[in-house]
């Protein structure tokens, strides 16, 4: 062990090495916690000096930030199990990443990452010398600096730590297809109180010990959150195990440093399990490998108890601080209030004795480095853990080719995601081992499965039985009754340069709103980041929409994901609402060839009409919104008397049958009618790189004539859009108005009023002078409402009129079809 | 065991009682048998039948629904387990209700209320006989008709079983403070893949054996989701148990009616458990009675496997149906489609002999229903499960006697949550058993801590030591690092006629943005339910919010919660963003006075200026909306040049700040100054019930002047709200805009152009000429935004002119205080 120990600059397939019983030597010992005593160093200046960072002078109030700011609890333990983690790296030439649960220990990456001289490397202002460290202490959860989390400015992560519930969903989905990596993921006490965090544990019983890589969960037990103890201190430990064994894991459990023991017993104590556990699964990868594994592998996991605040001071003031709640944030929040207290801090910082870890010019000396490794196994440095490094492209084919027949708008039908599973089953075949599909068991209910399971299976390590069905060891389709777990992997999937999508219910999409979020934030954060490379977007497919609950009802009604979405930064988020089965395939197309963005499809999976062909999805998909002139009523030259917009595909359909009827009734009015596929587009361009100028907006929409515009969601978004727009006091927007429960679908768009029938009203209402002269057809407009749901309630089904609708008569929506929509 | 065993009418004190070993008698196994035959012919015949409902005539097609939704799978368990429980109840004199997680078998639920009587007392269309049997089958998951899950409309649910993973933490929220209730919660185990469900089974390290009910927790293990395995009924028996033990329960599995085995077997064998386990609880609750219990209670629970879609046709069309995900819907879905089919459909509905179970008139027979308890005493009737019934009001006292002294504008200031804690202090101390706080770990950080802990304590069951605060078996405060389970419990305490409020992260409350949803529509539901009777409102408290993230940064920034919120029923939700510590006070009083709505109030925790004394607030709270005249410049009778308004505590600060150099600088403008504290205020009357007429909107807002508005969240949703206001062109919003990372609160408005400079040239900007007139003081702002960051980022605390900001010079905002946000 030595830092002459030539490490692969490359990744590489690495072996998974037994390394035998050998105690670790002394000498190896004594390295890890020089390391450890570095990083604790440069994690304690971190959070309080602003000055003085090698304390060669005494330390005085003003090296001391004024605002103290930032976390110390977890931090010691994760330098801990970083310093460790480097010697078995080393030893193993491991390939790892490590995943940071308590990410607010923000000042423990960091100080690693500066160790290991990545963060030079990627910071020319931080250099490895005494104002590089001045400068990497103030910064730190400074104005003008860096977080004070694990975040994207920190090489090596995949993961911010500042909402808890994700460390084991990330780090399954970075193992996924990655064979020969380790992700160390470290989930706090706090964390692991969480709902997601709690299910992530049975992630488990999806990893293929061949296929994918191994995840080593470290529980980071360190008893207490910022004011509370912790759950899992706070069971007894037969119970604390058995919660392991239940999950599925081999637990090792690891405790020290407990009433100032001595650290190097620690070191030593750690140092055995942790090659025990390394050991144990390079057993089980040798006997997946070799095909002799029986059933599911059972990894091993550890749970690490330290003490909270590790090498704090552990009185102060008369109180305990060290191993209780008050070491959670800043132990020493005084430091600058009397002489003894900026005293205690000095002594603090003295007792990792600075002196032996950095040489004259303020550089970390060869033994505080030892323990590293070089090059890419360095966990800071690992291009896995920048995933546009290691990203490639997918090879995707012409989905024109799998595009349908429409000879004439409505002349054929389909459901669209159907046809988008086709083509996606190509992608499945041509990218095996870079593509999956996550979902909470509805793959097959939102029907991209018949074709897709033609290609592949669902995954899953757990027993299978001879009466499942695309059930397998391996495969590409991910299913679990958990939003947060198929968003958690898919994030992972990605962030570590893959691809993939999520289909779920519309409404339960809020599910995972916060993880969204942090997602796009993250997203925001590296574009600015100059060494983070694109990584593929995130895409959703919300097929179960607001329109079509038929199984379900009022529960299960809500489209506003769309306006969580849009709140967040427009170079991150799209929102697409495809109406059949061209535009779909045109709009994944899109989506999977794009990075760094958030691509919201709602888009239905009952047969409907389509409307475009190939070419005309392809212009209408480029404009992102169009008119359709074969729809309406046009007069070359001339202004329309009134716009019927859409966007979604049930508001589409009740448009275009709202302008039949309005053309078959009135004869002169002139009629435009718009679909918008891409709903940035309505946006100022100053407001989304996507939006329209005013001279477009208005030479589509008009500046002064009434626009009915039917749209999927809450009618308020697109105001919200377009409130800045000239015609905008003109604008009438239908939608949905939490009005539903189980019933009939075209009794759903009656209930908000959403239907063709008020659509027409509203045109009746809304265009000066035209309800007075057809008066009669307001009146009929109104009795078909009536009649129509007079026709439901006693029969159950949709009035055949309404079923058989179609454009000029050639198809029918089909609303009989009761297939699967959810439990 | 008979039906004339006299249950009681009115909930009492019931007794845990222990029943011995005794076998469950040859004949009460009989009547618990047919029971279940009675419940599952009701639910088919609710997923099937139009008409003909007891057979009287051969079944054909027109008998059949035109379109059959529904789920079957899960049914027949849940029949199953009402039925032994009712057994139970009747036995041991039990208080229960049920929760049923598989809530989509809504058919059993609805079948087992028919049974009780209790449907045909609430709905007067639903008689128990032949006709009314009719209506009960059509209605189901038909136009006009009721839901397919349990739901609001369901007698004696507290839970709609829509979106899954709630059910046990509306549990335990049901069996706090409840202590003779024992709730039977049924989990699916597709739910208990969520993860809320998975990290709520350890509720039982709060609950208290004395003071609490009983949570008797269900795991229904019937092996399939809609299309998949499900992970539990997949690993191990071991590995099950361990999970369970590890949980802290003593779990019991029961398994049965696999390959055909007798039912009566099958009945036997769980009523033995059933008896183990009422028996073991009896024990407990006697033992913690007595003050023997030592350590946490290990309370029971059950894992019941049995087939999904048991008692169905095993085989149709040659699959395999029952006891697979094929019987998770309709498992004869073609049952119109030819003879054979339908002739299936009425053999299996006859498998059940309902010649046997019905009277001449279609009345259930004495036999069918001589298991269920009557009166009170039935789960469908349990007033309990009706929470308003059992409701009472809360004791209040004068919120105005723990108001500030505010003897002018800003000339005290307070941390506002300080202040409403010592009034909620005495709401825990006159509302002993009925008021609780919920929050993840935050109760201290949010400052509600030192007078809250100064008559109450955290509750927590499991280990407490000596270096614990305020942390005890019982106490009214309740942490978690969970806010689903805060959600949820909360949810569940709610829903039986208690109050409480929950508070949280700003950011981190999307975390709960699903559960808030179906929370909101189960409300929504309600208020057109005639026999529900009002509960009490669910109360947010958002105290760490966008502005106030020093310690966090940009992960901990989102203010989107109140744009997810207003998108439901505006007879349901309510926002309130009151700006010091009198007008948080006033706003509690009201939220804990309210009942069915859900109040999400934004408040600051920081010291701020106090800027209304008591009456002052009183008033301004009253109208929810107003003009602050000392802080504008107003000329009688005269429009003001520019209304500067605000919503939020940081913007009405920043909105004062710019009025004050405004006045300095600009002598002859006239300058209002508006504060909004209801923001749904700010919305049409005719979309809110609180909604300003257009008038009175005119007159604060005017119609044509500019309008500057700082506001608390994100600014679109101020445009939203009042998209239809004649002066909206005018309207021009400051909000977040998510610019923001670890810095200072000053920092955080300037990057947001929501800072007092800015918002000076915003008004230079748009009120005519003025920005000419005054080129100089423009180009001073500038200079202090430019000069405010450039100290900031030297020095890393705000500049003292900004720390200092005062109203008239008397207060300062203090920003140095390093209190703990979060970790």
């Amino acid at each position: 062990m030595s830092t002459d120990v030539a490490a692969p600059e490359t990744p590489a397939q690495s072996v998974w090495k037994h390394r035998g019983d050998a105690p670790v030597s002394d000498e190896t010992i004594r390295l890890i916690d020089t390391y450890w005593r570095a990083a604790n160093y440069l994690s304690v200046g971190q959070i309080y000096l602003l000055d003085n960072p090698l304390l060669r002078t005494p330390l005085t109030v003003d090296d001391i930030k004024p605002r103290l700011l930032g976390h110390w609890g977890t931090t010691p333990g994760l330098n801990f199990l970083y310093a460790h983690m480097n010697r078995a790296i080393q030893e193993r030439d491991l390939n790892t990443i490590y995943i940071i649960g308590p990410g607010h220990g923000g000042p423990g990456l960091v100080a690693s990452a500066f160790l290991d001289g990545t963060y030079s490397e990627v910071y020319s202002d931080i250099d490895e010398n005494e104002d590089g460290i001045r400068r990497l202490f103030k910064q730190f959860s400074f104005p003008g600096g860096i977080p004070s989390h694990v975040a994207p400015e920190t090489p090596g992560s995949i993961h911010e730590g500042g909402e808890l519930g994700y460390a084991l969903s990330h780090a399954y989905g970075a193992a996924f297809d990655n064979p020969d990596l380790l992700v160390m993921a470290v989930v706090g006490d706090g964390e692991a109180e969480t709902g997601p965090l709690a299910t992530s544990w049975h992630s488990n019983k999806w990893l293929d010990p061949v296929q994918d890589g191994v995840v080593l969960p470290i529980l980071h037990l360190n008893g207490y959150k910022i004011a509370n103890p912790t759950v899992l201190d706070r069971i007894p430990q037969d119970e604390l195990l058995a919660l392991f064994r239940g999950y599925g894991y081999h637990p090792y459990l690891v405790e020290g440093g407990f009433d100032g023991e001595d650290h190097a017993v620690v070191h030593r104590r750690y140092a055995a399990v942790l090659d025990n556990v390394l050991n144990e699964i390079a057993e089980i990868k040798a006997s997946a490998a070799a095909g002799t594994l029986e059933g599911r592998a059972v990894w091993p996991m550890i749970i690490l108890r330290t003490p909270k605040g590790w090498t704090c001071p552990p009185i102060i003031d008369g109180q305990q601080v060290e191993n209780t709640w008050r070491a959670h944030q800043v132990p020493l929040a005084n430091a600058r209030d009397t002489e003894a207290h900026t005293k205690l801090l000095e002594s603090w910082l003295k007792s990792y004795k600075p002196e032996e870890l950095f040489d004259e010019d303020g550089k970390p000396v060869a033994d505080a480095v030892a323990i590293a490794p070089s090059g890419d196994r360095r966990m800071s440095a690992n291009p896995i853990a920048n995933g546009g490094l290691v990203r490639h492209a997918l090879r995707l084919r012409d989905w024109r080719d799998f595009g349908v027949d429409v000879p004439s708008p409505g002349a054929t039908s389909n459901e669209a995601t159907r046809v988008l599973g086709e083509w996606l089953a190509t992608v499945i075949a041509d990218n095996p081992t870079n593509f999956r599909i996550f979902g909470p068991d509805e793959t097959a209910s939102n029907r991209l499965a018949p074709p897709v399971y033609e290609t592949t299976d669902k995954q899953f390590a757990g027993e299978i039985r001879p009466i499942d069905e695309h059930i397998a060891r391996v495969g590409r389709v991910m299913e679990v009754l958990s939003e947060h777990q198929c968003e958690g992997w898919l994030e992972g999937y990605l962030l570590t340069g893959r691809h993939g999508l999520f289909t779920s219910y519309e409404a339960f999409i809020h599910i995972v709103d916060s993880m969204f979020n942090q997602h796009a934030k993250w997203l925001k954060v590296t574009r600015e980041i100059p060494w983070r490379r694109p990584i593929s977007s995130l895409n959703y497919l919300l097929s179960s929409h607001v329109w079509r609950q038929d199984h379900n009802g009022f529960s299960h009604q809500d489209p506003g994901f769309i306006d969580h979405v849009v709140n967040k930064s427009a170079d991150v988020v799209r929102v697409y609402l495809p109406f059949d089965a061209n535009t779909l395939l045109s709009t994944y197309d899109h989506c999977l060839r794009s990075v760094n963005y958030v691509n919201v499809v709602v888009a239905g999976k009952q047969p409907q009409p389509n409307l475009l062909n190939v070419d005309q999805a392809v212009a209408h998909m480029t404009r992102g919104l169009g008119i359709f002139e074969w729809a309406g009523r046009e007069v070359p030259g001339e202004s329309p008397d009134v716009v019927l917009a859409a966007a979604g595909d049930i508001p589409t359909l009740e448009v275009l049958a709202a302008s039949e009827i309005l053309q078959k009734n009135i004869p002169d009015l002139k009629i435009r009618v718009v679909n918008v596929v891409d709903l940035m587009k309505l946006q100022d361009e100053s407001e989304h790189p996507h939006g329209l100028s005013d001279r477009d907006y208005d030479a589509i929409f008009t500046r002064d004539k009434p626009v009915i515009f039917a749209y999927h969601g809450y009618p308020w978004l697109i105001h919200r859009l377009t409130y800045r727009r000239t015609g905008h006091s003109q604008l009438h927007v239908r939608g949905y108005k939490e009005e539903g429960t189980t019933t009939t679908p075209f009794d759903m768009v009656m209930r908000n009023d959403l239907d063709r029938y008020h659509l027409v009203i509203d045109v009746l209402d809304r265009v000066p002078g035209l309800g007075e002269r057809y008066a009669t057809l307001r009146q009929d407009m109104t009795d078909a409402r009536l009649n129509a749901r007079l026709f439901a309630y006693s029969k159950g089904e949709d009035i055949p009129e309404v079923a058989n609708w179609s454009w000029h008569g050639s198809q029918s929506i089909g609303t009989g079809d009761t297939g699967g929509d959810n439990e």
